[in-house]
């Protein structure tokens, strides 16, 4: 980052030649800096990664198998390896010993879940899942994270992309990156983006309902997705994969399936709206000695930028330390701040957007609402400067365990939630430098455009006291505001039993009624939220 | 229009002076031009609006009052005037003569549904709604078509805005007009517009799943309603009233009601996500040799305009001529063409947006694809390019009858159900000028960026043979090509019997399971397509 611009100096100078604009038109390799970016559970993670993970089912005695549920046979295994054919679509772990085949699939990148699956299977159109879930459905044989795991890997196909209206239609198991490249070529833009995109598969993202950086420009999921296509735990078949803008004629039931994840069916394909690839990205970091003035930040950003800003992340002081001791790399600004801020900008024209960032930088340094900044001069510099937001959970999975906190919170008190967790914990006794205290930090970083934040506790070691201390606290915090315990993540099994904290009891008894309705055996997922 | 400039003069003289770029801040009296397009279901409209309008059950002879619901009583009255304690708040045709309060709300604006209400009531919130409900649920009384009228207009505050987060909370009676006008005083937009803005209730937006003029710009309400307040037939309140733009706890049920058209529950509040307001607008307006030169019109719009796109709008030479009869005014082009296009962009910097808007117009004259064009030089010239979109629907409705069809059609054969309609009631001789043809003009027009157009059939009076030879043509034309027969006019009573050609038995099946679940007596909205 040394041949960064420092804005500071640049623009004491005022008026100096513009700096040049670096233009981008494709926006697919950043991902890579971390391959594995959460976009699920809370949890700890362990730092030790050859360290054995346990079984879900020992980690929480507290969770029974449903005694209804069936036990996989040799003949379930017969039926299913007769129905897919391909020798590669069956990992049989019921009638051979096929442990370290199936061990990738009964355990999860966060280490944290540990299943006891014996059968993968891999269907390779809706078909096929259809019948696998008739079957599972009629032998009450349950499906994900124990008894059979359904696999989309081989439901890759890009089935088809029309340049004029944007719409891209593909199976369930493509990857996030692959749909983007493929995009990229015709000049589109997938509308999300993740750390996970490099493995993360696109029905996936819509089970989830996945937020990731760009939700601030492109908008939700359930804005972009115009289809679906699943199917049901009795097997139908929801064939729903319009791919029109505008379709009026009843409910909109594939909604229902967005965020819902694989509770009430199996995503097997995607029709979305994507966007035309900017012409042009550029970002700027910034440093800024108070919360209140990210704030004033942001919101001179919405108004300078507008309709080109793509991105207004917060970092705070301790995360920036954190991936500085972590990567080695020299900080990208001379000083040391409370708050970091990271802006992207993406247009159709370089020369307006950089003359809009420009005004907007002035204005901002002008106005003293910050620090010092950079801004990125070359892909190289652009890469480097989003590494030091890309880069925070890997490096706290260097450290040891970390609690992680998924949350939306009204902008005014987003960062409140860090500076009251962190006073908690120090109060009680448990943040320190030294190796006698459990936590090392309390750091705070996250979507700002969305007041989405990721609270993040990391510690030396896994501490059940910690952990109480944090919960149910975090989440009453959170109520109190009006906010979601879980923002974009989802509830999983980990906060399953938190949901009351950002649901109503009205919401519940609706969602217990439509999770009946389309899985009455409960055999999808049995262990989430409803 | 004599003072707009002529694009094609101009730019052959290439290099002239840039035009003066006409800012403006507020987009607020643009619908006045119209105040009741039809957002509604297709329909022959009366040219004689003093004509009595039918009783729907005379002309619909094969509704049949379900007959499970009760008769409104005495007690009933009483009951709702004692729960809603206003005056005002009931209007009674039960035990007094209050036809004429009635008539309002028995009749449509477009003069071909007409009910036999004898109570209206007027809820003031949604505890009152529920105690309604409730009570209708258990009495088995109907409401709306038949039976009982809720009408939300009572319900009109806006509830909060939050600045920073672009969040306004409102009762479902607000009118889109008032909380856009709310909006523009604090440089915030209403991410929806349409024609019938000065009347229609943002709840009723959202119940129809409104579409409008800038989905193309702001996306869906699927997108952009954050949070819903809603009551179901038994009486609960639904109260899903978030305001955070994530939150991943469970199903998201609040989609279930945008576009359900009150069939299975009444909105009362809506939270949703609003833009900044763009600080400059421009508007230029074309004329076009073929539908293919639209076509490339459009993907060069979409090239160049990008992220300031704002509407690309599509008339036919007749749409326009009908304007051009009916209200007397200069075409705005010298010459007349087969096809006109309506450009609008929305931005941050005027200048940026009329240089991005410039390179689009010298591209598409310099390449041959539009004919000839003007470009708005202040807000009238603005609002009188508009008309010419917007005052299709008036024109139309001054010269007797008109068949309206709003239909999803992908891009490429978009207007060829125009032609092939055209062609069908030409060949079956029943279009011609003079008075001795049923059909005086098949004219096509609609929102080019959603591929949502509207096709209109011009009838000197309304003729079952005519009808005959439209439907179920133009539905089986639209189902080949996978479009949908409603785009954005949802299907209320008159394309209820149509719903299969765009929905499939499962979807079908699924959307009567979930009618059964939330409405099981079936009181909500009875004689809707579900």
């Amino acid at each position: 980052m040394s041949s960064a611009r420092n804005l500071s100096v640049a623009l004491r100078r005022a008026r100096v030649p513009k700096p040049r604009c670096w233009v981008r038109p494709v926006i697919t390799n950043r991902a890579s800096v971390l391959a594995a970016r959460s976009f699920s559970v809370s949890s700890v993670v362990g730092g030790n990664a050859t360290r054995e993970i346990k079984y879900t089912t020992n980690a929480y005695p507290e969770l029974k198998r449903n005694p209804n549920f069936a036990e996989i046979t040799e003949r379930d295994v017969t039926y299913f390896k007769e129905l897919l054919g391909a020798q590669s679509a069956v990992i049989d772990g019921v009638t051979t010993d096929a442990t370290d085949d199936l061990e990738p699939f009964n355990a999860d990148w966060m280490r944290k879940y540990r299943g006891h699956t014996k059968l993968v299977l891999k269907p390779h159109n809706k078909e096929e899942v259809s019948q696998i879930l008739k079957y599972c459905n009629e032998k009450k044989l349950a499906v994900v994270p124990q008894g059979i795991v359904i696999n989309t890997s081989r439901m890759n196909k890009i089935r088809s992309f029309d340049e004029a209206s944007g719409v891209l239609v593909v199976d369930a198991g493509v990857i996030l990156e692959v749909a983007d490249q493929y995009l990229a070529e015709r000049n589109h833009l997938f509308p999300l983006d993740l750390g996970a995109k490099g493995s993360c598969h696109v029905g996936g993202n819509v089970a989830t309902n996945a937020g990731g950086l760009r939700l601030l420009r492109y908008g939700s999921l359930h804005g972009n997705v115009l289809g679906l296509e699943a199917v049901l735990a009795d097997g139908t078949i929801v064939d729903s994969l319009s791919t029109l803008r505008k379709n009026n004629t009843g409910y909109d039931l594939k909604q229902l399936f967005i965020g819902s994840e694989g509770t009430i069916g199996i995503v097997t394909g995607v029709a979305i709206l994507c966007p035309p690839r900017p012409k042009a990205v550029n970002v700027a970091y910034f440093g800024l000695e108070s919360y209140d003035q990210v704030r004033q930040a942001y919101k001179e950003a919405k108004g300078h930028l507008s309709e080109i800003l793509s991105a207004f992340e917060l970092m705070d002081g301790r995360s920036q330390k954190l991936v500085h001791e972590s990567t080695g790399s020299k900080y990208p600004l001379e000083g040391e701040y409370p708050f970091y801020c990271l802006v992207e900008t993406s247009g159709s024209n370089a020369e307006h957007d950089m003359e809009k960032l420009e005004g907007f930088l002035e204005h901002i340094m002008g106005e003293g609402i910050v620090a010092d900044g950079v801004l990125a001069q070359d892909e190289t510099q652009f890469q480097s400067i989003w590494r030091w937001r890309e880069g925070i959970t890997e490096a706290l999975s260097h450290l040891g365990g970390t609690y992680k906190y998924d949350v939306s919170i009204p902008l005014p008190e987003l960062y409140q939630l860090v500076e009251d967790c962190r006073e908690r914990l120090t109060k009680m006794g448990f943040v320190g430098d030294d190796d006698s205290f459990p936590v090392r930090a309390v750091v705070g970083y996250g979507h700002m455009g969305d007041s989405n934040l990721h609270l993040n506790i990391s510690v030396r070691q896994y501490n059940k006291e910690v952990e109480k201390a944090i919960e149910p606290w975090v989440y009453e915090w959170i109520q109190k505001r009006n906010g979601s315990i879980s923002a974009e993540h989802g509830l999983g099994l980990a906060k399953k039993e938190f949901i009351g904290y950002s649901q109503n009891d009205t919401m519940l008894k609706l969602m217990k009624q439509l999770k009946t309705l389309y899985d009455p055996n409960g055999i999808m997922n049995p262990y989430k939220y409803i």
